[in-house]
């Protein structure tokens, strides 16, 4: 396993085509934008190597027998999948940010379930192929993005009815020795300091979408690859200085691509799914609900940090004592414990695939994100409800350095004596950087819809069952 | 174990003094309006009789090694605390009710830690002697009424406190052979039919309150006890008839009584807390945290039942397709697997205790009660949405069988033809009895109010450690 | 304008062939089921021969020049229609129930305009038939009840393709001196203790629907007719006495009937529409946009009473200072202040018609409906959290006069001592009625599903013009 | 009346000392980070000048009998009142943003109120003082900053307790010409391009605090005064370019500055209030209740923009035929106009004073804010649902340029075809820094917190009347 500067290291091996306002990067370990990324990714490597957390942080690879780092790992019981929600809300809680490595590792878990499943049917050898390549990713302790959503175009359409085909990736051509293919992945968290990524479909496919069913392997760095790095709210405040970032180490959410596939060759060792349509919407769904079970995790270890934040703000402002604000800190704390309980019941709820590995309890997997896309919004509200103006008219950090006006924001920003103004503005910056712009919008996203998931609820809810134990209850026989 | 037409005749043999309507209740087997809670109770003792629900619905007794029916059971591991959830769940969906043997079964797990620990301190033999009652409930399987919640009166002052020392239960006179209490206690679900109660503190206690804490078991029918049956919502029309009751074999909440305690003896091998004030907060507590965890399982499975009326009213109504109902379905849905997630989290969570018994994770045991309070009102709103005000008017069951306007009803009651009216109406008059009134209000109280449960939360969540993650990131030493 | 009394005696001299409980009721004045309805009916009737409501109960009639109530009045102005909102939110207030005027009130101020615009297009002499009717209902001060809402079936079918013809209200012949019609009204508010009803058609109506565009009035005994009074939450309790019904002079909803149109023959000069299907959803819209503006007057007077009702009980309790229960008080005023603000916002906004009279503006009123039906079940939700569990077990009344256990509950049910327990009782009796069961249900219907309403609110808002705004902010041209 | 070219003449002609970024700036009509605040504050002169918009922008001075900017107006009737909520929803529609002139002009009507009253009681002269001013005022169309807010220090302390004593802005000086003060007055909008600031308490006085009671009027460009302009969510991008910043031309927010006082003069003609501490709580609340008042005026035209803007979007998607993303919108509809009928019913509610002016109904005005700081984050919630993770990870605007990379911007980000990928980028941009961080933070503070609102909310619902209304109906006499 490597630690957090192995990793760094590593990363300036590999040079992937990437721009940011305008101009490519040279290396993302040093770029001020992208590091602190590096550094949140880091804290997984790190902490992999800390006695201190090695139940949560590694595990046995029932591939190999040895220790890996928990995030290249395929769950092997149901506690692999309550430790991975635990992990990260431990990690969340220390870098209080995503740090990158779960859509990766849950795309690896997806695909082990399904290759195993399309080979079962098909007689194809993907499985074997595909542990191969997991085999390789855990000996080097790489950090793999999740390559899942498409740009899809007019999302009234199938990808091969819109009007450009590339809206969706796609095999433009099969050859001998591989497969060569185009499209563009959007909203690639991570991806601008991984070394590979694991490609697959996007959406349930259907007849004549078989050049859209195609899963592989990829280096972020191959060629006819190109990443464009989004930009985040208030982003520009990093390359003018640490305070007014919040959380200068970490930032405040992932980094992320748009990563465009030009004619991307791919050998056949690395391809894991090229044409089975049919497994495409249960591929996804496996994706998702892995993915969707992890927001009880690092969301609510952010929004420890968030509570943390407006706890001590109040301390500052000398609010703390107010049974109201009290009662609003409670319900952030409600709100919050309300995602952890439903990842932890997914998790627990998991069960033994016929590939060997464990899986989530998709029905309750929804009810996480479900949650999360609403609590997300009232714990930043009742945070900036209890903050107050302060967080919306904060001054530059550079006029705090200017002695024509630090000393006034250092007298006039003091609220409780016992903390100076800087610590306060510190505080106020990190409350109002975890829960604005980007921060919130990103709780939207991920793992489908809101629409989706509730489809999806229904579907798997029994509904016909529940009608029947009213009917028997009202004595009506149909 | 008992069955539950053994159980029935059980409550045959023993003669509690109880009043309803002004009058004595002669047997509460027979009243029309305690029957239906006896159906509900008996439910437990058939069900642990039936090989198929074996595993939710009994255990192995660690005092006598014995197979018991998991309601006289004292939580022996973590799955233990899932399957009272899980049975929990099941049986409400069969009954649509409260079962009412919780409160029991909770008073009896938070008895054995309790007793427990006094020992322990104080080297007193209450465990011994609980132990000793607890194998006589096991060995005659019987139904045991957690009796805490005292009348209260004044709830801003403490107990020794009050106007009159009769408001919360306590010790009038110590005797060599035993001791004598006086008091009442409120909303005593299941009392009526059960065959003895257990009496715990309902508050913490200071110095001075000593007579106040006092635990005990006492028969339902001992000298000096009057119970008095409270009303329910709609409770007279089970003196008219069964199709408007909605549930008329097993009705829809527990029935309650309040019960008053004048000068009754208890010997001591039945008294397990006599004076021991520091103890009384932490007894009350761990009583609540097991109550709690139930909510995630009976009123689920109670929701589970209103769903399905719902979707079946909407099928009935000939609007079931409609895309926004069944957003308002699935909604329905998530608010009762939210309740779920929280209570198998808090039992998954569960820790074991010196005593050697589980006890469930209090945090998240609050939380599955807080969105309780909140989730059942918006259930029923949903449910009363999309069933429309159909169900605020229907009319008497008595005009349905008289033909002159029976025939207009069956006529004009008629929605979607593939339904006959009088089904249409036996549906919505169990939604309608499920969704309001006393069933609603049941989901407040319970357990604590929601205020002492938000005190308890903001406690028991460690704030200053999430505070410090604020700082660590913010960079503020203090 | 008559009095209460004369009112109630009116009503003895009219004979509808109404049924309850598979009985036919003698007189409605009489019978203790509908004796609360008819005496918050009559309140309309005295506070509007009270000078100090003068301004509020009267208006000056348009065709007559006299002074009638104005329950009876077609709005005139903005202050019209203002002042409706304030008088109900002041009856509401000393009735703390639904006092049934309303309906027939917005269906005659919808008929008044809908017959003035059908004349303009066809040249028919709706108009003056329905003034002439008018005059007649304000000269002896008659109840109408609006009779809109048919049985409707299979909601997704159109009324001349339900499977039975009947199930909308429809001509089924055309004489020379009038129509003859079938069909069903369902909760029908009031017409009990009407003197008369005013049909109007209940949606929009396609081709093919003519004979369902049919509005006319018609006495509530008229030949062909039959009533059957609808059931309500804890109805059978003003049966045994008036403490348990919380308000026993006034009930807690209106009463409610499935009125039964068997061939009934409507004389020409009472027909106001007769065939024109274009015009039936603006009728209908009209109608619903009156009836929305009401909630934020009546079903704000009941807030009131219930707010007062739960400070009472908090303060009974002891727990009035807290300042949590002093927040959830707060909350209850501003849930119900906010339907009240929608109310006045579509008066003051309304605009005067071609007719001459006055009209809401509809998309505010919308508004008014679409607060009502959550924020009734939240008031609700705070009323039972600051009452607690209370109310879901309170004794029958005559435990509490039977002197064996009235004794008990008289001593145990004190809470502050500042109060007597029956008092308690009574204000907790109050909560309980106003706050569960068909009060809330009731909530959600009338004047449109929230569903149809929301359909309404996207159509009317000009989504349109707000992409513009956005367009040219964002410097897009298309 | 000035244009607005005039009005950003007059700016030229004034020297604030003013900072951000660590320097002075020269003027702020030019400084790209104030210049959209600028042209926001120049549109409400320009559309004074518009005939088309004379009725709602400008008003009769019943100083001087001329018509006046409303901005400057003191409100003569109810329709004052009621032009001037409708006037601030159409200005935010066409800047989609806060213009800063409301603040001043609340201000100026509490003053013109509180100076009567307090001549009335004292036999002072502030309210002809005062209107003096007020004719300089309108006669010059000069815009004012409300400068209320102080900074307030530990929120537990009165002014007086404070550490450091210029915590609150006091007078520390009294001399014959006039007063001399010290302090701070924090978020001061609009401050930056204001002419003249009027300066009023923040909070209620008691006795001690006699020289925190000072009113008074002072230009932005006195002696002893520094700004220190705050800053914004995302306010870099402005210095890069036009197209991430979403409304480039009018920003999202109001300019906001930390404005120190270090003893600055002000002549006795332009003090308005100096040591009446009994009237500073009735001052605050009077500024305050018209301020809320506002925020259904410009935060509805604001939230048109942005509902506009994500029904563009969803377009842009190819989703907005999808009945649940409809469903969403009429939500989004549905939570504007509930803030829009509350600022109509306070104004339209309004009552003249004894000084000849109206005020608005202040328990309505509440209920305007208290919606507002939840509607505005749910408005954003679902903003964010139906936009999806696009508006997390835009790129920069300079990659759209670059050749290299904004190739495939353009074809990757092109969703419904009918529409460029550019014009989706916009109206994205626009949606992003309209719903989040400062954008939503603001909606918070101003006006009072929630909390303080909540307890002026009970002060004035009239509780008791309300607990009278229930014992009348429950008989309950005491």
């Amino acid at each position: 396993m490597m630690t957090g500067n192995e990793y760094k290291e590593s990363l300036r091996k590999i040079h992937p085509r990437i721009y940011y306002m305008g101009e490519k990067i040279d290396c993302v370990v040093d770029h001020p934008m992208i590091k602190p990324h590096v550094n949140s990714a880091a804290m997984t490597y790190d902490l992999a190597c800390d006695p201190m957390y090695e139940n949560l942080m590694t595990a046995t690879s029932h591939l190999t027998g040895k220790k890996v780092n928990r995030f290249t790992h395929i769950h092997q019981s149901i506690e692999d999948l309550v430790n991975k929600v635990k992990m990260m809300r431990m990690i969340a809680q220390k870098t209080g940010t995503c740090f990158q490595r779960c859509v990766g590792f849950d795309a690896m878990n997806a695909t082990f379930i399904t290759t195993y499943n399309m080979d079962k049917k098909y007689g194809t050898n993907y499985h074997e192929r595909f542990k191969k390549w997991m085999t390789y990713v855990q000996e080097n302790d790489l950090m793999i993005a999740g390559a899942m959503t498409d740009v899809k175009g007019n999302r009234s359409l199938k990808p091969s009815k819109q009007a450009d085909p590339d809206l969706f990736t796609h095999v433009v051509e099969k050859r001998e020795d591989g497969v060569v293919i185009c499209g563009a992945k959007a909203h690639m968290t991570g991806m601008a300091n991984s070394h590979e990524m694991l490609i697959l479909p996007t959406t349930n496919l259907l007849d004549g979408d078989q050049d859209y069913a195609i899963a592989c392997a990829v280096p972020v760095d191959a060629e006819g690859i190109t990443h464009i790095f989004g930009r985040q709210t208030n982003d520009q405040r990093r390359l003018q200085g640490d305070l007014d970032t919040g959380n200068s180490e970490y930032a405040i959410v992932g980094g992320e691509t748009l990563t465009v596939l030009d004619h991307v060759f791919v050998p056949w060792d690395r391809v894991f799914m090229c044409g089975e349509t049919d497994f495409a919407q249960d591929y996804v769904a496996r994706f998702a609900a892995y993915h969707r079970q992890n927001y009880g995790g690092c969301k609510v270890g952010n929004s420890d940090v968030l509570i943390g934040a407006t706890s001590m703000i109040a301390k500052m402002n000398g609010t703390r004592k107010n049974s109201l604000i009290k009662d609003k800190l409670t319900e952030m704390i409600h709100l919050a414990e309300t995602m952890y309980c439903c990842s932890l019941a997914c998790s627990y709820e998991g069960v033994k695939e016929e590939a060997g590995s464990y899986y989530v309890n998709t029905l309750l997997a929804n009810e996480v994100k479900l949650n999360c896309t609403r609590n997300m919004y009232e714990i930043s509200r009742l945070a900036h409800d209890i903050a107050g103006g302060f967080i919306a008219t904060l001054p530059h950090e550079w006029d705090l350095n200017n002695p024509e006006t630090g000393k006034w924001i250092e007298k006039f920003f003091v609220g409780n004596e016992e903390y100076t103004a800087r610590d306060r503005i510190k505080i106020a910056r990190l409350l109002e950087n975890m829960s604005g712009g980007t921060a919130l919008a990103e709780s939207m996203h991920g793992a489908g819809s809101p629409q989706a998931m509730k489809v999806m609820i229904l579907r798997e809810s029994n509904v016909e069952q529940k009608e029947q134990f009213a009917m028997d209850l009202a004595h009506v026989k149909l």
